[in-house]
């Protein structure tokens, strides 16, 4: 199940993707630098475009390589335009998809930590649930939300993609 | 596992509920009507708060549903403050809190679909992952996305809630 779970956070970023290709070409029909994006925000106070497609990718690496019990691949969070963006997401979406379901064989039961925790853990189980897969959404739907804000015509079955649907057994 | 996530939709929705709250005390202290919030929206062609607010518990209920094989409440759709709202996501939380781990037997297995999808169908496992997850997270975070946008004091902590932790293991 968490491979089945990890590989949906890959199918997103591949949406995501697409949505910073729709972004970079609603900046060239309007005639404005597509890399005016990654300042963008929804609040003063939140992570602005750029921000939230780092932590969004780190989300679902941290996840993947913490379940996994594997070493996540390092980014150094310095990108400064849209294709840099694409390139990260793509990254991520490329350790991901090197996991298989042996990679997550006990992961339910590993002991999650990390510094801000102050030595307190998480099971697997309970921080893939509570933390990774909000957190995860989060950034994922933010990305969208700035993007929608500042007029990329992205809709729903953007954010979804495609649908494993089959005709009814007859 | 489903009821694993259900459980943590309920958790959501419950500090959602949290997050009206806070938006009510703050067009308190800012003496502005907390029901003007209802029409607020992130983008002009984007469902506005309100009815984000319905469709967030709609797809928990309907997951949480089709999931276990249940009848789902029925809500009318016809709030016109945050309290009644308040009420949509508390009578939400009521019904998905009814459900047990015996419910979701057989759910990866069960035959799912829906007027709009023209016949087609999809497994209990494949529309829970791809449609019914995704979709949820989506109305949640926009859900909060439009409250910040517009100033209500709330954070991550609010969005996550209380993570279960405990000292590790000496």
């Amino acid at each position: 199940m968490y491979q089945a779970v990890i590989g949906q956070m890959s199918k997103e970023l591949r949406q995501a993707e697409t949505w910073l290709d729709a972004a970079i070409a609603h900046a060239k029909a309007k005639s404005f630098d597509p890399n005016l994006y990654l300042a963008f925000r929804l609040a003063p106070d939140q992570f602005p475009f750029a921000r939230q497609v780092q932590i969004l990718c780190d989300t679902a690496k941290t996840a993947a390589a913490r379940m996994a019990g594997k070493e996540a691949p390092k980014h150094e969070d310095t990108e400064t335009t849209m294709e840099q963006l694409r390139a990260r997401i793509h990254s991520t979406v490329g350790f991901l998809d090197t996991l298989t379901a042996k990679d997550f064989e006990g992961a339910a039961t590993r002991v999650i930590t990390q510094p801000r925790w102050e030595g307190k853990v998480m099971t697997g189980a309970n921080y893939f649930l509570e933390h990774a897969l909000p957190n995860f959404f989060f950034h994922l739907t933010t990305t969208y939300a700035i993007l929608r804000h500042n007029g990329v015509p992205i809709g729903k079955k953007d954010y979804l993609g495609t649908l494993t649907m089959t005709a009814p057994a007859s």
